[in-house]
C-alpha cells in the first residue's frame, strides 16, 4: 500500500491518498465523509472551475501577487482540465458542503499537484503549488462556486439550450409553412371545434418557442453578473481591488459570453435567485415542449384506433410483445424529462429559498438541477428534432374525413341564423346520425343554397395570422 | 317560489333562477353542477372581463355590428360591475370547466340581463339583450377568458406588486445607508466568518429586489398580448378582421397598460406560456422574499438566548401562555406566503404544461394561482414593510460584543503568514477558549503590533460596492 | 364612532373593537397587522377549535381548575360555533403568526365576550370570563392549534373524503360489472394494442381508488395523536398531569373519531409530519383521479372526430360560440383541482420541512392547504360521480368497429409462429391498408382456419381478474 | 470496423452492434435514437430486472413452456448480472420510451447472447437464444416494467432505507436518554420560550423517525403487488394461466421479500400509485430529516456569534480562505438531499397522474426519481448518523448561561399572579435588561420567596413523556 498511496495533509491532519490521483486531503476527505448515492459534480461545473482558476492566476500574474512560474503552471493545468484531459480526478458527490467548498478545493488540489509536477515538482505536500495560497489565490469557495454556476449555466444556454430550441423552432416552422393549406378540424376540451389549417396549428407551436427562447434570454443578464471578487462574505477581503473587474473580464474572453462583474457581490453570494429565475425560464419552456409532444403523440395515435391525423417516424419496434407496434417514443422521451424539469425546479426554488445572512448553502443540489435541466431540455429538443419533427407527414385522407364529418361547422351559421338555432341544427344532427345540412334543411333554418355558401370549413379559417 | 324564481332558458332549456338575481341559465346550471370546495373566481378576473366587455361593446359599435343602444347599454353594465357595484352576482366556482366558458357566460348573462334593464326592459327571457348575440359578439369563451387572466395578471403587476416590492426595497435602501457604519460579525454555513457592515447585508437585499423587478418586469411583454379576436380556435372566425387590434387597443385605453393583440392567436389560446413564466418570475420574488424575512427573524432571534443583532417592531402579544414574548410574525406570514406561491408554481406548471391542440383547459386553476400569488407578494410585501422593515433597528452593543469575540478575524493574517499558521492560532484559541491575538502571540507567529496592526475589523469590510 | 366601538385591551395596551363583534383586543390587531390577500382561516379549523375549547373546559371542570358557571358558559358559548351560530366572528387571515396563536385567541376572545353574556355580564374589559386565564386555561396556541388541524384533518377524511371517495369507487364498480362483456380495443402508448373488456378498463379504476382508501387511511393513526396538553414547548407546564389524555378523550367523544394524546408531545408540536404524511396520501388519491378523468375524457372525445368510445353526460352548453358544442366539464374540474392538489402538496412540504426546535410556524398555511385539499377531493370526487360517472355509457357500435380494424390482434398468432413473423404480417397490413388477415394470408404464414381459430378477440380478454 | 461490430437484427432490420457487447439491436438503436443527457436506468432496477428474467425462465421451465437447456442457460445469464458480472451492459438513458420497453429489450437481448454462449453458441443473429420468444416469454414490457419498479423500490426500502433510519433512530434515542437531564432554554418562533430538557427536544427527534418508519412500512403493501403475468395490457394474453403467481413466488423467494401477484393487473400497468405513494412517504422523512438537520446545525452554529449550545464533530477544513472554520457540512449534505427529494416528489407526482388507457408510460423517469430518492434518503441518514450524530455534545456551560438569562420562565408564574401581571415583569425585565426576579420585586407582584419556589427551571420541564 505504501506504494500506491502518499500521505496529503490539511489543517486536520494527514491522510492517505492514491498516487495516481492528483487530488489532495481535502477531496480524500470529502470522499470519505460523503458516500451518499451516485450523483457527482457536473462536468460542466468542473469546466466553468477551471476556466474561473485559470482567469484568476491569469489576474494575479498581471496585478503581481502571483509569481510568474506558478500562474504560468496553474494556467496549463487549468487549461488541460478544460480540455478534458483529467477526466477521472473530480469524483466528488453533489451531497457535500453546502458551498461547493470540497469541489472548489479539489479543483485547488488537482491544479496545484498538476501544476507542481509541470514545474518539474512533486504532487503531494512537497509541490511548489500551493492550493490555497496560490490557485485560490484572491478566492473563496463563497465566491468561486456561485461563479461557476454561473458561468456554466450561462454557458449551456448561449451555446447549447437557445441553439436546440432554435433548431427545433426552424423545423416546425417549416412544418408550419408546408401545411398551410391543410385544412382540418379544431379540438377544443377534446371534443370537435371548428376548423383551422395545419398550418396554423403549428404556427402555435412556433410561436411557443419564440416566445420560449425570449424567456430564456430574459435570464442571462443576471447570470452575467460574477460573484467573483466578493471572497468570503462579499466584502472582497483579501482580494486586490482590481481582481473582480479582471476575473469577469478574463472569463468573459475565455468563454465567448459576456460576463461581467456583479454590482452586488452580497447578493450573488447570499443568494441565488438569477439560477432560480433561469430555472423559472426552464420550466416555462418545459411546458412548451410538453405541450407539443402531447400534440404530436395524439394527432398521431392510432394507427386504426386513434386520431390518426399525422405519421411520425418510425424509429424502433415498439414492444416485445406486440409484434408490429410502433409508438411516440420521442414525445415520451420529451413529456418526461418536462417532468424531470417541474421537480427540479422545486428543488432548485427551496434551494435558493434557504439562503442565510452571507450564504447560501444548497449550491451543489441547485448546480446540479440547473444544469440537469438545460442538458435535458437541450438534448430532448434536439432528439425530438431529429427523430421525430422533422418527419412529420399529414395523413391528408383521414384530416379530410374527420373534417367533413364534423358538427362544428355549424358555428358559421351564427351571424346568418343566431346561435340558439345553430344549436339546434347541430344538436339533431348528433341525436339523430346525421349531417349537419341534412339537419339543418330537415330544421328549414336555412336553403341548401344558403347552407352551401355559408358553411365551407376553407372560409373558416380566417384572418388571423399562422 | 314562483315569485323569487323566474325561469332562465339555454340551450339546455329551462331553468330557475333567484329573481333577485341578474345572472342566467347557464350561470345557474354551473351552480348546481359544480358544488366543489370555496373558491369563487378571484375579483380581479371577473372586472378584467367586464373591461373586456365593454372593450368589445365599443369596438362592435364602431364597426357597425351592434346597433348604438345595445351597445352603449352593455358599456354601461359592464361599467358598473367595473366599479364593483354587483359583487353578488359572480357566484361560479374555480372548478368548473376548463376553459371559464361558464364565467364568460356569467358575465354574458348578467351584462346582458343588467343591460336589458338599462334599456327598460327586463332581466329574463323577454330581455333586450342577448347574452351570446349581443354581449359575446365577435367573442368565444376561448379567446375572452385567456384575455381576462393576461389583463387581470398584467394589470395586477403593473399596479400593485411592482409599487409594493419598490416601497419595500426602498424601506431596505435607506436601511442599508443608516447601517452603512455599522460593522458586524459575517456568517457562513450559519458560522462565524469575516465581518461586513450591516449595510452591506441589507444591500443585498436591496439588490435581489432590485433583480427582482426587473425579473417580474420580464413577465409584462408576454402578457401584454391578447388572444381576443381568435374567437374558438386562434382562427378569428365570426369575428370583423379589425376587432382583434381595435379590443386589444380599448383594454389598454381602459386599464392604462400596454396591452396589444397577440401576433399569433393559437399559441396565447392553446397554451398559457405567458402565465407559467409570469408565475417563474414570482417564485423567483418569493425566493428573494424568504430569504429576507427569514434573516430578520433569525438576526433579531431572542430576546436573550438568540442572535440579538436586530430589533423588530412588537406588533401584538405573541404567546397565548408565555406572558410578554414576542414573536416575529410578520417574517412568518411572508415565510408562509412564499411557500405557498412555490406551490401555486407547480399547480400552474401542471395546468400550463396540460393544453391539448387548440385549446388549455386548466384556465380557471391557473388564474386563480396566478392571481393569488399576485396579492400574496403584493400585500404581503407591504405588510412585512409597514409593520417590520420600516421599524427595524440594530442592537449596536450587542453586534459589537458578537464581533470582537469572533475568531474569524484571523483570516485578515492570511496575506501575511499564510492560510495553514492561521487555522492554526484560530484552532488554537477555539480550543482553549482564549482570544485570537492572545493564541497568535502564543504561536509566536506575529508580534502584538502586528497583530493590532493587521486584524482590524472595520478594515476588513472592504471595497466592495454596498 | 364612540357608540359602535368598544375599548378591547391585551398587554400592548388599548385598542378599539366594533360593538358588534364579539371578538377582542388580539383579534382587531390582527386583522390590522396583517392586511395580506383573502385567504381566511378555514371553517372547518374554526369548528375544530371550539370543539377543543369545549372539551377543555369540560375537563378543566372535572379537573376543580375551572369554576363550574365559567366551564358551562364557555362550553355552551363553544356550542353555539360549533353549531354555525358565529359565522361572522373568525375574520382572520391564514396569513398571520406561524403558530395560529391569533386565531386560538380570536377563539378565545370571543367565547371569553359570549361566555361572559351568557352569565348575565358584558363583552369587553368588564367581562367575567378571562379570554387566557380561563377559556385558554391549561393551553397554549402551540398545543392548542397543532390540535385542531390534526382534528378538522381526520375528521374531514373520515367524514367526508373517504365517504366521497366509495361512492365514486362503487360507482366505477357497477360500470366495471355492466360493461363486462364488451370487448374493445386496448390501448398502450396511445397506440393500439391487445383487446381487453371496457369492464377490466374500469375495473382498473376501481382498484385504483380500492388502493387510494387504503392509502388515506393511513394516514389516520398519526393524525389521531393530539398535542394537547403540551401547552407552550411540549412539557406540559401549567396544565394538569391529566389534562392531555382527558382532553383527547373527550375530543374523542365530541367528534365520533378516535383521537388519543400523542405518545410524544415534542413530535406533533416541533413538526408536522402528520400532515405532511396525510396530504402525501392526498397527492395520491389525486394521482389516480386524474389518470381516471383523463381516461374517461379522451374516451368520450368527439363527437364524430375523437375516439367516441363512451358517452356521457351533457350538462351545460359547452361553448359561447360554437353551437351545440358538449365538453366534458367534469372531468376538466377534476383535473384541475388534482393539479391544485399536487400543488398544495408542495407548500405543505415546504412548511413542514421548516420548523425549528420547539415549534414549526406554518401551521396556517399547512392548515390551509390540507384543508383545502380534503374539501377539494371529497367535493370533487362527488362532483364527478353524480354529474358524469353515474352516466357514462358505451358506444357499442364504436367500439366494435375500431376493435376490429385493430392490428394488434396479430399478438395472438405469436405463440403459433413468433414474434418476427407476427410483426412482418402487421407491418404489411399497416403500410398497405389491408387487414391483417389479408396480410397473413398472403405472406403465407397461417391459413385461413388457422387466423380465424387463434385471431378471437373474446378470447384475449383473459384469465385476468376483472 | 468489420472485426469489432457484428451485425443485429429486428423487426426495424440490420444494425451494426460493438463485438464487445452481448446487447442487440434494440439497444443499440435506443442509444442511438435517445442521446438524452447522462441519466442512466439505475442500476438497481437492472438488478431488479434480472431478478424477474431468472424468475420467469424457473417458473417457464417448470409450467413446460420453455425447454430446459434454454432456462437453465437463462437463469445463469440472469444470475451472472445480479452479480455484477456485466457492469457495461446496461448503457439506456432515462429518457428513452416511456414503458421501459428499451431497457426490458436490453436485459432480454444481453440475456439471449449470453445465455447462447453459455449453450456454446455465439452471441448475434445466430443465437441459441431468442430475446423475445425464449427470455420474454410470458411476458411484456408492459408488466415487466412496471414489476421491477415495484421490486427495486420495496427492495431498496426493506434492506437499506428503513435500516439507515433506524440506526439513525437509535443514535438519536441514545442522546435523547444521555442528554435527559439537561434542562435548556425552549425556543418557539425563534425566540426564548419555557425551558425543556435536551432529551426531550431530542426525543422529538425519535418520535418523528419513529413515525416515519411507520409510514414509509405503509407504502409496501401495495409496492409488494406485482404486475407479472399482465403482459400487453393486463389481461394475460400469452403468459401461462398460472405464470402471474408463480413468478411473484419466485421473485419472493429470490429477493427475501414478501412480493405477491397483483390482484388486479390493469390497475399496477395503468397506474404508477403504488409508486406515487411510496414516493409520498419518502418525502415525509425528507421533511422529518430537514427539521432535525436544521435544529442541529442551528444549535451549533457559532462557534463564538451563534446559538452553541451543541458541538458536532469536525470532520474536514470548512473555508478556503477563513483559516479554522469548521462548518455543519452533514446538515447541509443532507438538507440539499432533502430539497431534492421534494423536487423529484413533483416529478412522480406528474409522472404518476399521466398514463393513459392501459399503460402508464412516464416509468423510466418515475423509476429513477424514486430510485434516488430512496438512495439519498438511505445515504444520507446514514452519513449524517456516522459523521455527525453520533458525536453530538452538548455545551452545558453555554446551555446554562443561557437557560439563567431567559425572560420566559415568568410562565411559571401564570397559575399563580395571571397571564397580565407576569407579562408585565417580563416585559419590563426586557426593556430595562434587568432579571425576572428583579423586575418582578420591583413591581411587588411576588415576594422574593414566592419567586424563588415558583420559578424554577427545572421543575418546568414537566411531566410530558421525553
Amino acid at each position: 500500500m505504501s506504494e500506491d498511496v502518499r500521505m496529503e495533509r490539511d489543517t486536520f491532519g494527514e491522510i492517505g491518498v492514491p498516487n495516481a490521483r492528483l487530488w489532495g486531503a481535502q477531496t480524500q476527505r470529502s470522499l470519505q465523509n460523503f458516500r451518499i448515492s451516485t450523483e457527482k459534480q457536473s462536468p460542466e461545473l468542473i469546466t466553468a472551475l477551471a476556466v474561473i482558476k485559470r482567469a484568476a492566476a491569469e489576474v494575479n500574474l498581471g496585478l503581481g501577487v502571483l509569481d510568474e512560474s506558478k500562474a504560468k503552471a496553474i494556467m496549463q493545468a487549468a487549461d488541460e482540465i478544460i480540455d478534458g484531459k483529467h477526466p477521472d480526478e473530480f469524483p466528488l458527490a453533489v451531497w457535500q458542503t453546502g458551498s461547493g467548498t470540497q469541489t472548489n478545493m479539489n479543483l485547488n488540489e488537482v491544479i496545484a499537484n498538476r501544476a507542481s509536477e509541470l514545474l518539474g515538482g512533486e504532487r503531494g505536500e512537497a509541490r511548489k503549488v500551493h492550493p490555497n495560497d496560490d490557485v485560490n489565490r484572491g478566492q473563496s469557495s463563497n465566491d468561486v462556486f456561485p461563479t461557476a454556476m454561473h458561468v456554466a449555466a450561462a454557458y449551456g444556454i448561449v451555446k447549447h439550450l437557445l441553439p436546440a430550441l432554435k433548431t427545433l423552432r426552424d423545423t416546425l416552422d417549416g412544418k408550419a409553412k408546408a401545411f398551410a393549406d391543410i385544412v382540418k378540424i379544431g379540438r377544443t376540451h377534446l371534443q370537435d371545434a371548428t376548423p383551422l389549417t395545419l398550418g396554423q396549428e403549428f404556427s402555435g407551436y412556433v410561436a411557443q418557442l419564440d416566445q420560449g427562447i425570449r424567456h430564456v434570454e430574459a435570464a442571462l443578464p443576471h447570470l452575467y453578473e460574477l460573484a467573483q471578487g466578493g471572497t468570503a462574505v462579499g466584502t472582497g477581503l483579501n482580494a486586490h481591488p482590481q481582481f473582480a473587474t479582471q476575473v469577469a473580464a478574463a472569463i468573459a474572453r475565455l468563454t465567448g459570453v459576456p460576463f461581467i462583474s456583479a454590482a452586488n457581490k452580497f447578493e450573488v453570494m447570499a443568494a441565488a435567485d438569477a439560477l432560480v429565475f433561469a430555472h423559472g425560464t426552464l420550466k416555462t419552456v418545459a411546458a412548451s415542449l410538453n405541450k407539443i409532444a402531447n400534440d404530436v403523440r395524439w394527432l398521431a395515435s392510432g394507427p386504426r384506433c386513434g386520431l390518426g391525423e399525422l405519421s411520425i417516424p418510425e424509429n424502433e419496434p415498439g414492444s416485445s410483445i406486440m409484434p408490429g407496434k410502433v409508438n411516440p417514443t420521442q414525445s415520451e422521451a420529451l413529456t418526461m424529462l418536462c417532468a424531470q424539469v417541474f421537480g427540479n425546479d422545486v428543488a432548485v426554488n427551496i434551494g435558493g429559498a434557504s439562503g442565510n445572512f452571507e450564504l447560501n448553502v444548497f449550491r451543489p443540489m441547485i448546480a446540479h438541477n440547473v444544469l440537469q435541466s438545460i442538458r435535458l431540455l437541450a438534448d430532448g429538443a434536439l432528439s425530438f428534432n431529429d427523430n421525430c419533427a422533422v418527419g412529420i407527414e399529414p395523413n391528408r385522407e383521414r384530416i379530410d374525413t374527420l373534417l367533413n364529418e364534423s358538427l362544428m361547422l355549424v358555428t358559421a351559421l351564427n351571424p346568418h341564423i343566431g346561435y340558439d338555432k345553430a344549436a339546434q341544427i347541430a344538436k339533431k344532427a348528433h341525436k339523430e346520425g346525421t349531417t349537419l345540412k341534412a339537419s339543418a334543411l330537415a330544421l328549414g333554418y336555412v336553403t341548401e343554397q344558403q347552407f352551401d355558401e355559408w358553411v365551407r370549413p376553407h372560409d373558416m379559417v380566417g384572418h388571423s395570422a399562422s
